[in-house]
C-alpha cells in the first residue's frame, strides 16, 4: 500500500527532514513540496544534491492523502483548514493545535487562535500515550521538541509515586538545528560556538505543552520550571527533570516502573544497565544526545539520590527526529494502519 | 613587591593557566615548577612555545614564598605538609582541604584524610566570602570549580528570601577542560563533539563544597541536587540553578539583592538589564559562558517566573580560571597584601 | 538472495559502519562480528543502543559468504589466509593489500609483507575504476580514505588533458573519525576543538595509493604532494586537490570532462552549476564536506584560475562512508551480483 | 608616554579586538570608539561587560595621535583622507591601500578607487619586512590576514633557494571570525558545525597581496595558487604552502635558513625541533592553530618531501591578532617610537 504525502515548508529543516525520512519510506510517493522560494530542494538541502526534486508555490497543491506542514504558526491556522476542506489530513509540526487551553495558547503564542475548533479537533501526537486515538484522526498536532523530551521522561512517575508534582525543574540543551534554517545573531558560528546560551528561560510555550500531558496523568496539576539553553551541537536535545520524591524511592525501583511503562513502544528505550556506585564514571548508564541525532528514539535513563531524594531523569531525543518530523511520520503510519516503525526504524551514526 | 612562587604540576591545565597567568603578574618572579616528566613546559603548553621554560622534579624544589598546587588529592595533602614545613605558604587547587566535615571528605574522596589538621587550618577560598580572612593564612583552599559558580549565583538569597532551600536543582555544564589533560574515551573528539555527557550526577564531590557554603550563610542546612554534565566547548562552565520561592519575589528586587551582595568585589558581575518581555530572545540579558573564558571573571543574570515563582539563577565562570587557577592567584594576592586584582584585571576574548 | 556476512573488528568506528549499514542492507544476513573484548555492541557504539548484538572472539567464527575486516594491517594479513582457507571470501578495509610495489608497501609500513601472494591476487577496490573487475574476485583490498578521494578527484583529468603531473599538490582535511576509536593527545577533545593539526605531511601511506592509480590511467608517473591535516569535525575528509595545467583550459571544458567520466556511477556527483563570478561567495558551487556524512557519495565541484592556469578540484566524502566501510559494502554488492546501490543509496543529514 | 588613540568600527570583531588589546597596553589612552549604532560596547562585545563604554558617531570624533580603521573599504578611503587632514595618523585594517598596482585593486574590489595618491603613500604593514619604513609613515596598510601568514610562510624562501616561484599552492584554513560579525548562511551554526566550505577559490584578493611582496623579495614574478576555506574554528587561521624545489634540499637547512630570517623579530618563532622519521605522529613539529589565537605572534614550521623534492611550509596566525588588529597595534608601536612589543607580548591560552 502507498499513500500520496504532501509536504509544506519543505525547504526549513522540518521539512527537509520530513523529506529525509519520506523518501525512503516504503509506502509513500511524494505528492508534492511547497516553499516560499520554488526551486530545486538541493538548493537549500545539500545533503539532497543529485535528487532532482524542486519545490512548487503553496497555492499550486493538489489533494492527497496528507500533508505534513512545516509552517509559521499564522500559516499552519490557514493552510490546516485548507487542507482539510479539500479532503487532505493534516499533520502539523507546528504549534498551531497543541494547546487545550485557549487562552494560554493565545497568550504564549500572542496572537488570537483563528482556527479554535480544528484545535479542539486535533489529537496531541505524542505516540507513547495518544497513539491509540490517532488512527481516527484527519488533524494530528505534532509535540513540540522539548516538550516531548519533558513528557517522555516523567510520564512514568505521574501515577502512583510520591513526589512533589508543583516542583519540577527541568533544564533542557538544545542543538542549533532547533533554531532553524534562518541566520541570527545568537546561532551565528563565531557567537555560538564554545558557548552556552540560555533563552526564554521564563514561561517558555513548551511548558504549556508539558503541564497540559502530565498534569492529566498525574490526574492533578503539575508544574514544571523549565529553562532551556542552546549548546553548541546540532541535532538533539537533552532533557534533565529534577523530580524530589516524598518518600524513599530507588533506582532498581524506578527503572521497573519506566520499562513496564514504555514495554509496547518500539521508539523509546530505557539505559538500565546497573549503575555501579565506583565505576570510572564515563561508564555509568546514561544516554548520549547523539546517540539519537537523525532517528525517532528517544533515550531515557535515570538515577536516585538517596540522601536528597532526588530523582534525576535524562531524556535525549532529536528535535528533527522524535522530536519533530519522524515522530510526524510514526504519527503519519499510525493514521493509515501502516506499520508503525515503517520509514523510521533505523539507528542513528556513530560516531557523530 | 615581588612574590617568589612555585607551581606543582605545571604541565597540567590547570597548572599551566597558573603560570600563563602568573608569567604576567607585576608582583611576581616564578621560582620553579614541578610535573612528573620534567622538560619543557611548552612540549605540554602549546601557546607557551616559545618561553624557554622547564620544568623540575618534585623533589628539587626550594623554599619561597608561596606554592601553588596542581596536584592530585593524595600529593596535595603530603606536598602541603612539606612545603609548609620549610615556610613556603600553600594554595592548593585541588580538592586536599576543602571540606569542614571530615565524615564527608572521607567518603566522597573514598580515601581517609591523612593530614586533617591542615584541613581544619585552611581558609575555604571563595574570595568573595573569605577574602578577609586570607591575609592571616599560610594554606587556602582553592574552591571546586561547579562549587564556585553556585556558590556565587547562590549566595546573595541566602538570607531573608523566602525559598525552599532544601530543594535547590542544580545543572552545571562545563567544558571538557575540566576533564584535565588526559585523553578519556568520554573526551575523545569524535564521541564528545556534538554530544553532550552526564556524569557524576548522584552526590558530586562538589555539592558538599555547596552545602557547606550555602548553609553557613542562610543559617540552617541547605540541600542542593547538583547534576553536571560534559558539553563541548573547551573552557568554561555555566550554572543553572532553580530556586523556589515560598513567597513572591521579582527580577528587580533580586537583581538589588545580587547588585548590594557584590558591589564591594571586582570579579563579578551582574547581568542586570530591564527583561523586557517581548524582546527578541537573542537580547535577553543572561550570561554566555564564553564570554568569561580565560578570565577571573564571573558573570551572573537570572530571572523570576512569577506565575510559578521559581527564581533561576545563571552564574558562568572559566573552571580554569574564577573556578580554578585565577582565583588561586587572586587568593595568593589576598595573602600578599598586593592588590586583589594585580595581573587578573584583563577581559576575556570576543569571539572565542 | 541474502548473502551472510561477518565482520571482524566490529566495535572500531570502521566495522561498527559495516554493522550498521549491513544491518539495514536486504540482501544481508549476519553472520558473526568479532572483537578483542567480546560483549554487547552497544557498548562501543551508543547508536545501536538495544539492537541486541554481541561480539565474539575471531577464534569463534565460522565459515560464511563473506566477510569485512576492520583489524590493524598485521591482523588482517593472517585472517584473510584464514578465512580465503574456509572459503569465506574477504573485503579488507584496511591497507594490508592495497600496493602493488611491495618494497613501497614494506618500507611506508615499516614491516615485511607476509602474504604477497593474497596482495597480488587482490583488486584495489576503488569501484569507479575496478568495479568491472572485482566480481571475479575472492579478495578485494578496499582503498584508504584519503586516496579514494584524491584519486575520484583527479582521476578524469589523467587522460588527454596538459597538465603537469609530477606537482600535484593536496591538501587534506580530515575530521577525527578518521583516527579511530583510540582517544590520543591529539585528538583530545580540549586539544582538537578549535584547532587544526597537520600530521604525517611528508610521505603519507595514502599517497602511494593515489600514485599508483593515477599513474595507471595517465599511463606515466604522477607525482602527488599530499599534506594531511585533522580538524574539528567529526566524519568526512575534504580533498584540495591543485593541478597546474600547462595550456589554457576553462571550467565548462573541465565540468564535461567530469560529468561524462562520472556518467554510469551512482555514487559520484559533480557540482557543476554555473559559478557566476559576482555571486555572493556562498552560492559558488563547491562540495560540502557534511552533505555526504554517513552516505556513500562522493561529492566533486572543481574552479579554474584562467589568469594562472590552476585547476583547483574539491572532492568530499566520508571516511567511514565511500571512503571506508560503505564502499567495502558497495564491493561487497558487486562481487555477489547484487543491485550495486543495495543497502547504499541512501541521503545523508542536513544540518549535521 | 601616552599616545591618544580612537578606533572607527569598534562593534565588529576587528575593532573589538583593536579596543581588548589597547586597553591593556600601558601607553595608550583612548580617544573615541566609534560605530554606526552608538551605544555601549558590551552589546557587541560581551567579553567587555562591565567595562562601561561607549561608542559615538563618526562625524563626532575629535583629532587624535591616531585611528585604527575596522571599516568596509569604502568608508576607509574617505574617513583615512579626513583624519590625515585633521592631523591624525592612520592605521587602515581594512584593505583600502594594500595594493602597489591601482588596476589589480580596481578590478578585486571592484569599484574605482578615488584616493589613489593615499595608496601610494601607505606603507604596507608587514612588520617583519617593512617595519622599518613605519616610523615615518603617517599611513599604514595593515595586511590582510590570509596574505600575512602566507608572506611570513614564504618570505625566506624567496631568496637564492631553487624553487618554482610560479607554482606554489597553498590551502588557506579559516575560523569564522574571518567572516566578520555578520550572521549569514555560510556561518550559520548548523551550517558551518562540523563543516569545511571553500570560497573565492579563484582570484582571492589576498593573493595579491602575496604575489607583490613575495615579487618584490624573489626579484621575479611569482605566482601562488591560493584557495581559502572556513572550518569550524572560531578563530585562526592556517596556510600549508606547497613550494616545489628544483634542486635537493633538507629540513635542517631550511629551518637553518627560517630561524636566521626571522631573528631578530619577537612575533615570528619556528618550530625547529627534529622532525623524527619515527615519531608518533602527534608529536611531529608544526604549528598548531590555536596555540597563537588572541595573540600577536605567527608560529611556522615546515617539512621536506625529499623523495618528491616538495617543502611545505606551516603558518598559523590569529586573523584578529597577527593578522589584524593586533599587528594594527604593533604598527602604531613602531609608529610612535614605542617599544616594539608594548601590550602585545602575551601568550594564548591553552587549552582553547
Amino acid at each position: 500500500m502507498k499513500i500520496r504525502v504532501g509536504i509544506m515548508g519543505a525547504n526549513g529543516y522540518m521539512g527537509g527532514e520530513a523529506l529525509r525520512v519520506l523518501l525512503d519510506h516504503p509506502n509513500v510517493d511524494l505528492a508534492w513540496l511547497t516553499s516560499r522560494t520554488p526551486g530545486p530542494v538541493s538548493d537549500h538541502h545539500p545533503n539532497l544534491f543529485g535528487c532532482g526534486l524542486h519545490t512548487i508555490a503553496a497555492e499550486d497543491i493538489t489533494p492527497c492523502d496528507v500533508a505534513l506542514l512545516a509552517l509559521p504558526t499564522e500559516a499552519s491556522l490557514t493552510a490546516s483548514q485548507q487542507l482539510l476542506d479539500i479532503g487532505t489530513r493534516v499533520i502539523d509540526l507546528g504549534a498551531a493545535f497543541r494547546l487545550r487551553e485557549r487562552a494560554h495558547w493565545e497568550r504564549v503564542y500572542n496572537m488570537p487562535h483563528t482556527h479554535w475548533h480544528l484545535a479542539q479537533e486535533a489529537v496531541y501526537g505524542i505516540t507513547e500515550l495518544h497513539g491509540n486515538d490517532v488512527a481516527e484522526q484527519r488533524l494530528v498536532a505534532n509535540p513540540g521538541c522539548f516538550a516531548s523530551a519533558a513528557i517522555l521522561a516523567l510520564a512514568p512517575l505521574m501515577q502512583h509515586l510520591p513526589i512533589d508534582t508543583r516542583h519540577i525543574a527541568i533544564t533542557g540543551i538544545s542543538g542549533t538545528a532547533g533554531a532553524g534554517a534562518e541566520p541570527s545573531a545568537v546561532t551565528h558560528h563565531p557567537a555560538m560556538a564554545d558557548n552556552i546560551v540560555a533563552y526564554n528561560v521564563v514561561d517558555h510555550r513548551h511548558s504549556y505543552e508539558m503541564e497540559q500531558e502530565l498534569s492529566l496523568l498525574a490526574g492533578a496539576p503539575v508544574n514544571v520550571h523549565f529553562t532551556p539553553t542552546y549548546a553548541p551541537l546540532i541535532r538533539g536535545i537533552l532533557c534533565i527533570s529534577h523530580v524530589f520524591a516524598t518518600a524513599p524511592v530507588s533506582r532498581p525501583q524506578l527503572l521497573k516502573l519506566f520499562r513496564d511503562f514504555y514495554q509496547a513502544t518500539p521508539f523509546v528505550k530505557i539505559h538500565d544497565a546497573p549503575a555501579e556506585p565506583n565505576a570510572a564514571w564515563q561508564y555509568r548508564p546514561y544516554p548520549q544526545v547523539k546517540a539519537v541525532a537523525g532517528t525517532n528514539y528517544c533515550h531515557l535513563g535515570l538515577d536516585v539520590d538517596e540522601r536528597r531524594q532526588r530523582i534525576v531523569v535524562f531524556s535525549v531525543l532529536d528535535s528533527l527526529g522524535k522530536g519533530g518530523a519522524q515522530v510526524g511520520v510514526e504519527n503519519m503510519n499510525l493514521m493509515f494502519g501502516l506499520e508503525r516503525g515503517a520509514g523510521l526504524l533505523r539507528f542513528g551514526r556513530h560516531p557523530g
